[in-house]
Parts: structure tokens; sequence; C-alpha cells
């Protein structure tokens, strides 16, 4: 075998390898995803067995960033990166870890659900779908992103998150508002609030992967420069 | 220069740098202690200029955020470390990520301690510097045993998790008391959850590094297997 060949195998081994990294990465962001919508249709519907099935499924989200983590390690012992490829691969255990705390929070929002299960269902829980329905959508933007390395596609994603602040803000109003209105309505607004700041915070993990994106595919760190989040 | 010398260079070089690493750890984690202890205390003694002084103080965190990254990243660029120089290095960028967020937790604190400065003291607030206080020696003590490889260390901090979740349950249910006694107290109760909660999630990353901790000195990954956690 000449010594070109088997840089080629050296280095198609290396694609093969990032690639699974990133296919493995793909199917976490799916679980991830799959239980932040159950978590929220479990509060709208009132349905504890699928809040029950989001926090057992917890299980296999972190079976997978312990298994992610490892790959990355082990890539990062065997293959030694340099340059893009290295910061791919600690933009990809970072990934990791946000993918998993956003299934924290999806079992968060799981635990409110089973608690507000006896509740008569409220106006200002209107709003919940419509903030989750963008949470999930910046999720997969997010991963999307990484996948192509699309930075328009990440700049979304930031632009998303002001969206998801403001939604935020005004359910928060709402909701002091509906406690303010009557007593009984406190412990149900508190749940509520939790289940609009799980969210929120879930963004936030998205908003965390966006810009790692950015940084990969321009070079620019936009972590702690607000004014350039255009 | 014999290729022995040349040897050591590099690894003295190379210690040299994960020095420097760890240094630059301890100095953010020292930043982000005082980010809580001022956040709590402009909550507790309605000190608006501390709380902003935290606000203005996290461009600090952000910037030695980056230049830690960038510190792991060339360290695993040009020295290849393999093992537990790799592990070590790259549980830096998630400890670095975990006191970043810490930092960002530390502000929404002193937000709160700004929308609460004209409200009157109440009790429930007792409780407040009490868990902050255990939080803050919790995010020490994680720092220590990363430093020190201490597992015993790594496992204090564990068990003072459970002991801040303990708090927070009762925080949360006298804060619903205190809701339901009077609609007056309603929003001051909705900022002063938001403490404990930030507080909590302060406590969840030093659990974290914990975790990681542990993972290092002893090969045992904790994360997801709640009844090591001993």
């Amino acid at each position: 075998m000449s010594p070109a060949v088997s840089d080629r195998e050296i280095m198609r081994h290396f694609i093969e390898e990032l690639e699974r990294l990133t296919n493995k990465l793909l199917e976490m962001s799916s679980l991830v995803e799959s239980a932040i919508y159950h978590s929220v249709t479990a509060v709208v519907q009132k349905d504890e067995a699928l809040a029950r099935d989001v926090i057992d499924n917890e299980v296999r989200i972190n079976q997978m960033e312990m298994e992610i983590d490892e790959l990355a390690i082990s890539l990062l012992a065997l293959q030694h990166p340099v340059a893009a490829d290295l910061r791919l691969t600690t933009a990809a255990l970072k990934i990791n870890t946000d993918l998993e705390r956003m299934g924290d929070l999806a079992v968060n929002i799981a635990e409110r659900a089973i608690s507000l299960i006896h509740e008569p269902v409220v106006k200002p829980m209107i709003d919940i779908p419509h903030i989750a329905a963008l949470v999930q959508s910046m999720v997969r933007k997010s991963l999307d992103a990484f996948v192509s390395r699309d930075p328009d596609l990440a700049r979304s994603v930031l632009a998303s998150d002001d969206a998801v602040d403001n939604l935020r803000t005004a359910s928060y109003h709402e909701l002091i508002s509906f406690m303010e209105d009557d007593p009984k309505n406190i412990r149900q607004a508190v749940d509520l609030l939790s289940v609009v700041r799980n969210l929120e915070r879930i963004a936030d993990h998205s908003t965390n992967i966006a810009e790692d994106v950015l940084y990969l595919a321009e070079g620019i760190d936009v972590r702690h420069h607000a004014e350039t989040r255009g």
C-alpha cells in the first residue's frame, strides 16, 4: 500500500467517524424534540401517561450523551484533529451537553404536567403550545445549522430567541394577573410559570448551539456580542 | 540537546499549559462566586448599585470563558494529549461552560434584585442567604475537587445538592402560602421564587462539575446513576 493510499484511508476513516458523531447528535436531537413535544402535550391535554413516558425516556437521552462524549473523546485521542476538524469535535461536545440539558428541562415540564393533572384548564395555557412550537423549531434548526454549517439558519435561531423572550414576558404578566384575580389560581399559575421558564431555557440552549455554529462557520465569536446578532 | 531532554521539555511545557488552564478556571470560579454572593446580597440588602455591578461584571466572566476555550482548544491542537490528560482537557471545556452559565444565573438574580428594590423585606427571604451560602460553597468545593482530583470532595458536592433541593422545596411552599395570604404579595413572591430557582440551577452546575471530577478521578460515570451518588 503506497503512503498516499494510506493517508487517504486515514482521512476516509476520520470523515466516517465525524459523520457518525454528527448522526448520533441528530438522533439525540430527535429524542429531545420529541420529549419537548410530549411534555408540553402532557401539560395541555392533561395526559399523565404521556408525562410519565417523557420521564421514563430520559434514560435513553442520558445514555446517548455518554456515548457521544466517548465517541468525541476517542476521536480526539486517535485522530488528533486540528483546525476546523478540532473545533467541530469540541463543538460536538458542547452541543451534546446542551441537548442533554434540554432533555432534563423536558422532564421538568413533564413533572409540572403531573402536578397540574387535576387542575381545570385555564386561559393562560393557550400561549404555551405556541411557545413550545417555536422552541421545538429552534432546536431542530440549530442542529440542522450545525450539520450543514449554515450561518443564516443559525442566525434565524438567534432571532427566534428574541420572539420567545417576548412571549415569555407576556405569559408572565398574564399568569400574575391570573393569580391576583383569585388566590385559588396561585398553585396552578406557579406550575405554569415553571413550564414557561423551562421552555425559555430550552430556547437558550438552542441559542448556544446556534452561536457555536456561527463560530464554526465564520470564526466570529458571537456568544458575548449581542450587537452582532442581527 | 539529547532526545530525552527534548521529551522532558515537551512534557514540562504541557504541564505548564495545563496549569495555566487550571489557574484560569480557578480565577473564573472566583469571579463567579463573587457574582453569586453580590447578587444575593443585592436582593437581601436591596442594594441596587451592587446588583448593577454584578450585571456590569458579567462581561469579564464572558471574556474569560472565551479565553479558556481558546486555551483548551490550542492545547488539544498543539499537544495532542491522550488518556487522562485528554479527559482533563475536555473536562476543563465542560467546566468552563458550567461556570459561564453560573455567571448568567447570578445576573438573573441581580435583575430580580433590581425588580424587588422597592418592595418591603419579607419573611420568606430569610432562607435565601442560607441557600446562597450553601450554593457558593458547592461552587468552591467543586472547583477545588477538580484541581486536587479529590473524589471525596466531589461526593460532598453531590450530597449538598440534595440539601439545596430540600431547602428549595421548603421555600417554594413558603412563598406560595405568602402569595395566598395576600394577593399584594404575588409579584414579590414570584421574583423571590425566581431567585431560589436560579440558585438551584447554580447548584446543578456545581453538581455537573463534581460528576466530571468523579469521572476523572475514578473513571466512573456517575452522571446518570443516581444510586452511586452516596
